[in-house]
């Protein structure tokens, strides 16, 4: 019997005073080094390389690295700071174009910005308030795991798999998690559950951070590579599905990563809920539906090589976009930190977008 | 505009003097190196870590590793040739328990071993007929590939992308292939056709060995992970997707390469038709539906490491099956080197299998 410690010490972004430090999630499971970004094009940088992923971590990450970028900006006035700040905020917008949480906590910093420069703030003031910002970003990040956690337990069946993809877990996020912090809290209400983490290749989330971060926490885990998953759902015993996502459009459509799509399919097809977790800084209301998500390819080496080994033939095509969309209709429901939306879902998800906190 | 050579000339499998020649399946498509197998154990050996793999070329293989056994044999009776026959049939059939082509050559060996005892043989005379014998299987199962593509090529629709997964090539049989030789007559015949390649994982045989033989052909190919298959067939351009098989039961039910029954739901889900490419001998008529099948459980460290490179937390378990079950609800229709097979499968398989050549 291993002892199930529910609640993550994972650090995944930290603000510190030597800048920005991140988890390096290239390395895991081999190393565990923490990378220091110590200006914002660092932090750019990490996002685009994937040194940090995830949406809502790469949100916080993106609003640490503005905090970062106007801390160290020489600017004398408040119009060479606002130039200053378009240039940092454009920077880290091109990083990555499918998680709609990175435009988001722009938006949030941007706010706060303007708010201050129109109230008149002292120019030296600013750099703390955006710094107590990104933080109070990651910390509300942290609470609606929690609260999506709570949410969605009721939802995991006692006693049966969990299937995830990717890693949704608090690597994905400033901590706890969306899927793995519905999983992390299911387990912490006692259901006996178990998961199985699905490899997801190409950057293999799955295998190096689920599999890593669920075996840290003592949940049973076991991986299996991509093509399995629909033998494992034909086969039985699994309860549910639950993953994470980068996008929803307001009719409830989620992109995520790549084969999230095949899973749902393959889900409904033996009868298995499919759950998707994220925060609503997750949900795009201007979206109507998937089709208009942009989808980020990504390079073919991912696909041609694995840590650096050749496992193709050279010169082969590739294609490697790095997420798909999930239709609504093979979704069960979406789990959220202001409580559970169902179909149908133009509905639902607007409702909750406009709860008062 | 590439010249597409459409008669492979993959030597996979070849008697020689000094053993049976296999072309080593776990050095491509980095080294083009052929293992010379001296004696049945090393065949033996050569089928249990997929130096040679495939349905097909595993029958083939095994017939060969036979011949080779009794040529070697230093038995001076019939009585003691039969038991050292048994002993090196037992060590071949143990090898890999799910595609029914080993047991079918094993079988074919055996009938014309016995069939030669009992003709009272002269013991000297036996090994040069078992040789014989062997390389009939070989040829008989180049004909069938290309019979078989005859026949399938016309499935194919012009002008489209067809999916496979796997390698059901020109490596995975004694030449041309299955699934793969279906793509080379439908080119042959004019067709413009292009081909994604998953990558099927854990051993990686879409990646390593169908990229490989494919662009060696100068057929466009374009290699994507195993969960990118539901992304592209719900993207359109996708014509038909067609696969090899390692055992047919008499319902049509077909066990292939894990992932297979994820592609063929995602098929059917996107109204994209699914053909299964195999010769009569993958059929098992004694197997009435696909739950009987043995189904391979191989190593964790496939998953666990790809060519040697850890990609997983130590200790974590695994799962890995290496063959999955398509029930025959899912497949459009099973070409065979004595036409097309399409439901109701319990009869239009007996039927071909009944036919005489």
């Amino acid at each position: 019997m291993t002892a199930v410690n529910s609640v993550s010490t994972i650090k995944t972004i930290e603000w510190t005073s030597e800048g920005v430090a991140l988890i390096d999630q290239r390395l895991l499971p081999l190393k565990e080094e923490y990378k220091i970004c110590r200006n914002y094009e660092e932090v750019a940088e990490a996002i685009r390389t994937m040194v940090v992923r995830g949406a809502p971590a790469i949100g916080v990450a993106a609003a640490m690295g503005i905090a970062l970028g106007v801390q160290q900006s020489k600017a004398k006035t408040a119009e060479m700071l606002r130039s200053e700040f378009d240039r940092i905020c454009d920077t880290l917008a091109a990083t990555r174009p499918t998680a709609v949480n990175l435009y988001w906590a722009i938006g949030r910093m941007r706010d706060l910005f303007e708010k201050l420069l129109s109230e008149g703030a002292p120019i030296e003031a600013i750099p703390t308030r955006l710094q107590e910002q990104a933080q109070r970003i990651l910390d509300e990040d942290i609470e609606a795991n929690k609260a999506m956690g709570h949410y969605g337990a009721a939802l995991v069946p006692d006693g049966k798999t969990v299937m995830t993809i990717c890693n949704a877990g608090a690597l994905a996020t400033a901590g706890y998690g969306t899927a793995l912090g519905v999983i992390r809290s299911a387990i912490c209400e006692g259901k006996n559950v178990n998961v199985i983490a699905l490899e997801t290749r190409p950057f293999l989330q799955g295998a190096r951070l689920t599999a890593w971060e669920l075996q840290k926490d003592g949940i049973p885990t076991t991986l299996i590579t991509d093509n399995m998953a629909g033998h494992f759902l034909h086969a039985g015993g699994i309860g549910c599905v639950v993953v994470g996502a980068d996008r929803i459009a307001a009719n409830g459509d989620v992109a995520n990563k790549i084969g999230t799509y095949s899973v749902a399919v393959l889900a409904k097809e033996n009868g298995v809920p499919f759950y998707v977790a994220a925060p609503l800084s997750t949900l795009d209301l201007n979206i109507p539906s998937g089709e208009k998500i942009p989808i980020e390819q990504r390079a073919a080496s991912e696909v041609t090589q694995i840590q650096g080994v050749e496992i193709a033939p050279r010169g082969i095509a590739v294609n490697n976009p790095a997420f798909d969309v999930t239709p609504h209709e093979y979704i069960t429901a979406i789990v959220t930190e202001r409580g559970i939306a169902r179909p149908p879902y133009e509905d639902t998800l607007r409702r909750l977008k406009n709860l008062a906190c």
